[in-house]
């Protein structure tokens, strides 16, 4: 297999994009990826969106972003694993590269959420969980998160106030973050009187629903040193799955399709966790960042909480997570949450993060993941 | 890139199967798949779906199914491409074993489609068409093939009975499939007297609303021969987008991302058209057969229709086209399609499709494609 890099990233500012389309949001910030690749032609594309079909009415969105892109006639793959569909483009990108099929990729994730009313963004992110044994109960994502809060809160004394401190931390990093939807800071009193959506969880505990798109160009790196470009090399892949209803796991609070994925990426690079410098993760909720976090080995069992609350995670902590802002202030387009997190560390292992720059970031690491973890995706970064 | 054979295949009865869920009929396919392969255990799956989420409210299917078929926590990828899902699903596991990431690798399709009630089959198979300047308008695939049809027709004289005549050859080929949906027979009249869909395409020129899945064990060539498999290979593999819309072609009567995908797995593989013995398209309508049979190679511009009433298609004909029946007969569950197809080859190069075998037959191609042609897959085997 060859080694791959990444040489190219573009992202729209997110947020409610009522004046623009789907493939809209797509195309701009796949131009900016090519831009910033100084290539104008890829050989193949790859896009992760979870229900365009709910969202938009629109299937068969890889030939489509393809021509609207001016790419057609190339391949083009939409690959779907819900909330982790941007991961999932980023790995079939790169075994595509890696295989020697083809030499340059583009890579996008794409969500438009807020065309559609009422209920149905909710229903439509509900069909990530088993609809038959969760979704036709009544249960949404809130409510499963919240059963996941509860028991780490009950098994490991985990504090309603250190759940807040993940909101408070990555707000005040969105808030640097020009393209976050909502880049301002909040204080641990806003989020524990926040409305309650399902307890413990509040609203301020939830990261938004959101349009965007984000785009990633992939070449070997071979290819990238003859560009003269930056080289980030993507040194670990790792995916794996698990049930998928939250009732069907031995421990709730443990999610180990996160774990066996962040194994896989560290046995493929070689590194640990104590070798990674910024980690970007799924907290789609909370208490998420907080179970991630001891997944991937950064904290024992039951002390994500407490890490937070000590300080470690934040930008200039012992263990940087969500520099970005995360999915609670970046927004949560969830087709492009995957792709939005490479294009953070990619801009951090080059040093062009500006004011929420790690110092001297070298290797990177993304998890990202589907429904209440049942699939997961893990990669590592490392800059040349 | 190593090589890479198919060792497994397996299919359930397709038909409107009110008695079995989603998950039930590709778990059923897949387990005949295993069996056939004799392996119980792969380390990686993709699975082609066009649209869970509008027709079972599901999406995430991937991981749900590894789950189901007793394989969490393996990587699982859910590819989309309309009706080309299915040849999108064995592309993505092809690259996947040729990169050497991974062995052994299955490769599902399947589409759910009849627990929707009224039109909402219909909207879901809309949304593989433009919904901006195509659905929105009220057009469905039935009109669209209905243009094609009207315009082959005005250009090169093609008739209704010669589109008739894709049908009868096709039924009488799935009359003997025990796995097809309506494997009976149909006559030219039968065609021509049933009820009207969309002028000139009536109800026995389009492909029916199916329940159904199709999977396949994929591995290296190596690896095949030490289990002592009959080694088929894949030897060549296309893949080519085009406008979403219709009506953003230069000329509507001719699939040009089937001629560039064909032309691709041609030149991979080596073969030229003469050298298929036997091949499997996507009659989604009668219409698609014969415009497909064109564009990759097999017939002249406009001499797809005279060819079909020469019977130069049949299964004793010169070129042996959809001899499991096809869409039409077999049944067309939008996501396995393009699984079945390959099923089908992988059966007639074994030497056991019974009463429906192309004698010698050594060499194979399948062509799938989206919604009206947007995106296309073609893949070429060989029995070594």
């Amino acid at each position: 297999m060859r080694d791959v890099a990444v040489i190219g990233v573009g992202m729209n500012k997110w947020g409610e994009l009522w004046n623009s389309s789907h493939r809209d949001i797509f195309v701009e910030s796949a131009l900016l990826a090519l831009d910033d690749a100084g290539v104008d032609h890829v050989d193949s594309m790859y896009v992760g969106c979870m229900s365009s079909g709910l969202f938009v009415g629109q299937e068969h969105i890889a030939s489509m972003l393809a021509d609207y892109l001016g790419q057609a006639p190339i391949p083009s793959t939409r690959v779907e694993s819900a909330c982790a569909s941007g991961a999932l483009a980023l790995r079939q990108g790169f075994i595509e590269v890696a295989s020697g099929l083809n030499d340059m990729v583009l890579v996008g994730g794409v969500e438009k959420m807020t065309d559609v009313g009422g209920n149905e963004a909710t229903y439509a992110l509900g069909t990530a969980a088993d609809q038959e044994y969760e979704g036709y109960h009544g249960i949404t994502f809130p409510g499963l998160y919240a059963l996941i809060a509860r028991a780490h809160m009950e098994k490991y004394g985990t504090t309603r106030e250190q759940m807040a401190m993940v909101s408070v931390k990555n707000h005040k990093n969105g808030a640097k973050n020009p393209l976050a939807q909502f880049p301002f800071e909040v204080s641990v009193d806003q989020v524990l009187n926040s409305v309650m959506v399902a307890d413990p969880l509040r609203i301020l505990d939830c990261s938004p629903i959101t349009d965007g798109a984000a785009a990633l160009i992939l070449c070997p790196v071979e290819k990238a040193k003859e560009l003269g470009k930056p080289i980030i090399k993507i040194i670990g892949t790792g995916h794996a799955t698990d049930t998928i209803a939250l009732a069907q796991r031995k421990d709730i609070t443990w999610l180990e399709a996160t774990y066996l994925a962040a194994q896989q990426a560290y046995a493929m690079s070689g590194k640990k966790p104590e070798d990674i410098d910024v980690l970007e993760v799924h907290d789609c909720f909370t208490i998420a960042e907080i179970c991630v976090t001891e997944a991937v080995g950064y904290f024992e069992k039951g002390k994500g909480g407490e890490a937070v609350e000590k300080g470690l995670t934040t930008v200039d902590g012992k263990r940087p997570v969500n520099v970005s802002g995360g999915l609670k202030s970046k927004g949560h387009p969830v087709g492009a949450t995957g792709v939005a997190q490479v294009i953070e560390i990619v801009k951090q292992l080059r040093g062009e993060a500006g004011e929420r720059q790690v110092e001297k970031a070298r290797i990177g690491m993304t998890q990202n993941m589907g429904g209440s973890g049942a699939s997961t995706l893990v990669h590592v970064f490392e800059r040349e």
